[in-house]
């Protein structure tokens, strides 16, 4: 059955007979093996929590980018190709701020998560912006606009979904159980901050620390977590 | 056999040596493993009911969006690859706002099906909109002009058809024998409500409530249910 | 064989060692499965009649639309992929207006065929209005210009023939062989249209109803048969 | 020996290790598939006659067109797809349309067979007129210029020559035979028309009639025989 | 050996593992296939001799052109695909025209030749005039500039050399020998004449004749012998 | 195993099942190929340290440039494909020109890591600067902009982290556990260099020379090492 | 293991699991098999000397050039594909042809090493200059600047070297030891025309004369020797 596959996944872009697309199918699995990265809506605002994977301890903890903001009131964690992830950001970025020069306002958080899915979707293509393969990423989008706070979750299709609480990355199976346990609509954000930590601790195989977490929150703006406010919410756990 | 068929497959838009054209008999098998959508038409309007699939509680049910509207007077139902489908409306929403722009008023119902189904023909062409695939999405197109209320229902092959009745997706089989039973030209819209949500109700596997479906009607303008309006719906089976 | 042959059919335009387009005979067969449609060449003018198949009592047969105009002395009836077809008579309609816009006169009958053929020779080049693959589909197409009635034959390599009778699609054998004992030079239009329906009526499998066939003349001008036309011929055979 | 063929004639335009183009040497198995043409040159101008299959008492025998005019001094006669010869009769009209508005004189019977062999040797280049195969037909150009009257032959690989008497198709090998034989500098413009149906008679399966013949000469200028003229030709026989 | 060989040759213009570029290599088969041609320089000017094959008496053997002008000072004989030769030399002609126009003065030579080359060595490149595949054939270029007389040599692989004499064809190699034999500097263009004639005699399968044999010669100008020029060079073997 | 990668890396820029991206690993593979290059972050500035693999005493040393200068406050280390490196860095050269040009100051040093790494995130896909295929170089990049010294580390993948310290190439694994050994914050800049120095000498297996290592600082400002201050470090050892 | 290989080499620039881009190492073989040259740098100017390979006595020896004039200060030996070097070298004379014509000033020999390198680099782009293949050939650039006699070496992957002394070709590997035995940095001009001469003796399977070698030094500008003046350096050794 796998050497079946293989006759299929050629084109980047090609239907399988049982109307599979192998490529995207494939893109996924780059984000199983993804560090993990957890979202939960509340009604003050939106968590964002990331692994960091910091493989050397020479490495700059700060470089390793798994939360980044998209314009004043959107940022975005992410699982997979970082590289592709900066891609798709930057794309956002120019889109938002179009908008704010066009329009004189916020692009929403749902058309700014549509943008992102329409370069996703049409890899292949040979484009401007477009990659020759799917983008081997997934995004978890928190925002604030006119609506309140939203949670977006995309994957390498092009699809997205609006979510409460979302995990995504290699411990995102048993992250996402934790999540539905967990969350209510009453949420406060400071639960909410704790409730990340926590479940990110379970799928981590290291202590906790400054160095190989982030939190980020959009309430009603983005705001990336300095290594006490970290440190701060680790003490709480 | 099926070894012959993967040497056919390769050129996204190529024939077999029968006649047939493979990726679009893929693509429609991707449209077999989508959620049913049904479409009613009756003298007062036409009512379009799909099945949501909710796969966590954490989802916002009102974000996985399987009926859109087009224009005032159209909106879709579909099945099948939903990033597709989005493309699909988009273009189906500008070639719209176009007609109405050059000629102050509403495009016909057949000519935007026509539009849609242009674009879903030429895949494989390298042109501006078009994928480098199949669309794999199957659409029911309800709306409302001079002519009156009219129903469509497209494939991934660019072909359409006018219907007085249709199911699409996984359960579409047994759906469709329900409507041709159940179906007859003096239906009220409030009957064809009961009648799209009872045959949906026996496709699904779980219970009917307004989270895991979306009603939406055009008569003579497009109106997507609220929750309260699904219940009401629900209440009456 | 059969595997030699999948040697060839690779490149979507390209000879076999026996000098063969593989491509458009695998289009040729696409046609054999397709409806079976009749044409009749008379002094009076050409009549066209198909087999239009209902695949569910919930299809409204008048969209399933077999016979299309091109221009007022033009109309065609078409056997094969229908998406294809439509491409094809858009092509033609576009080339007649720009015709008559340029030339303030109807552009004859072979000029518009010619039109026709030369988009479906050109497959496989990735030009604006060209396909990817042959065009599937066969038109009879039926015209009234200075030089008087004529029906013209094409099949998907671009090739076209002029005809006194002609059928096309999955029966079009046996009609052929019945056309070919009932035509005569003198037919009126009144005969014409009773020997197409009763050969029709010979290859389709279910009783002959103004909701399984189409009959439109071109005499001088394009005319499709209204329901009740359609029963008055229907009541003579 | 046939499998190693195979590997060398994917490219359309690509030489095998014995240094031969298979893509060219199939297009002219495709020629020897097709009917006979012959045409013989004489002091008093070109004569050329080719077989008409004419597969269905239905056909108009007129529409299957073999001999065409390209200008008022130079005619064709085609063996091969004739949708592939009508674009290199087309593109020669227009060459030499040009040639006449540009210079004021009719273009030479040599320039004109250049500049339809060019177009020949371009395929599989993807400019704008080229085809993305040979073409699969050969020509026989008859004309009359300064230089007096001249018959050339061009076959798929864009290669021409000038003749005294030539004949194409499936027939070509006896009727080659035949004119070697019959054919001398002496011979009357009548006498040529006797021998190319005599010899056409030979390869024919059925009996020569108005109906299945067609010949035409450039005398100095083209004329296509009316039936009365082919009857008359075929009363000398 | 040879299947390993079949797997580099796909790419028109790819190195084998041994540095080898097959297509090319292949091309240079079709030229040991074509017709022997011979050039021979003199301190008088340049000879040029082809073997012509008349393949039927009835072709016009004028027709048969292996020895053709490019200036006024420059002509040369091609052995291979014709049809590629006069694409390379209609390419040298327009060169040599245009150099005229703007220098006021004739192209060099080897100007000359190394545009020829440099068109030879871009094919694969889908540039405007450069072939998908190379070029198949070889050209011996006579000439005469400001330095004297000059003959060169070129292949398919885009290279030249300059010769005091050499032969090209199916013939090539015995003829080589025999030139090494009988060339030195001193020889008189009548001697060259002869010597061309003789050597070409004993390569020829037929006697020679001025049907079956081209000679030219550039002296210092571009001359092609009359069929009793022709006659009167063979009187003299 | 190893035959079924062969089916993915066909593509160059396509998932496997695994939704690993082939082509970026073999890439990678060529840098632990390449020569050894360490850079390391000290609070006084960067030093960067390279081997030089001078395979010929005829070789000049000094041409073998493994350590350039992108802009006054920002040089690079490199380890792979040379001729890979020169594009990337003189890219980056013109970012970092035309941003002095705009703006009337540097390019920070995150800023011009990240348009090194949109340009080899970008393979494959035919646009002006890119590659047909993954750049085969890892950089260590050190700067000094406002936010003081820093050093980054880029890959083929177009992924870039911070560090305190990093050795690439064919000796990376065993520099960088002595890099983790050795570094700490407080280092000066000659206490850098000597470390630096060190885990070159014992990764290399000749002598260490000013002949085949070059030492480079940018503190705040670029300066490549003369011999004798190479020399100089090397007798600290 | 042959047969692995086999697999990576398809794609014209593509990493094979070992990181190997295995077209610039066939054409590196291409090299391997092309005729010897040596390039020796003095105080006075840099020595080329190259074996010319005279496969017949007919062929003019001086058309025979493997030695060519850049520009006034630079010249360059070459060996592989002579068709290939002649489209390095011209592109190389452009460049300074431009530089000089913008600058007042001549290239510097390093920067047009490089624009030679940049070109070779990005074969399989289908850029306006670029070749589809990479280019077979290496040269040795010898040249004249503000900084001296220098003397390049460049392979096939576009990557370039400064040396003392280089061989290329057939015989570079016994060339290469004789020039690190005879080299050394004292050497006059003419005492560097010697040991290139006897070097290229020993590696030439016949006689050395002014027909199979050429000799160029550039000291300061570039000259190629005359046959007497090679004669003349001959009869030194």
């Amino acid at each position: 059955m796998f050497l079946t596959r293989t006759e299929y996944d050629r084109g980047v872009n090609t239907f399988s007979p049982e109307g599979r697309l192998f490529q995207v199918e494939y893109a996924i699995e780059a984000i199983k093996l993804g560090s993990t990265a957890i979202g939960i809506k509340t009604k003050e605002g939106v968590v964002l929590a990331v692994e960091k994977r910091i493989t050397s301890p020479l490495l700059e903890p700060s470089s390793v980018e798994k939360i980044m903001e998209i314009d004043d009131h959107i940022g975005c964690a992410m699982s997979g190709l970082i590289a592709d992830a900066r891609t798709l950001v930057e794309h956002a970025r120019v889109e938002t701020q179009n908008h704010r020069f066009s329009y004189g306002e916020p692009m929403t958080v749902e058309s700014t998560t549509q943008a992102l899915c329409d370069l996703a979707l049409r890899f292949g293509e040979g484009e401007e912006e477009s990659m020759s393969r799917p983008f081997g990423v997934s995004l978890l989008i928190a925002g604030h606009d006119e609506n309140g706070p939203s949670l977006y979750y995309t994957d390498p299709s092009g699809t997205f979904w609006q979510c409460n609480a979302k995990a995504i990355g290699s411990g995102s199976e048993g992250a996402d159980s934790s999540l539905q346990e967990q969350f209510n609509k009453e949420l406060t954000l400071k639960e909410a901050e704790t409730i990340a930590l926590s479940i990110l601790k379970q799928v981590m195989e290291e202590k906790v620390t400054p160095n190989n977490v982030d939190i980020a929150k959009v309430s009603p703006t983005y705001h990336l977590y300095s290594p006490s406010e970290v440190e701060a919410v680790i003490s709480r756990l």
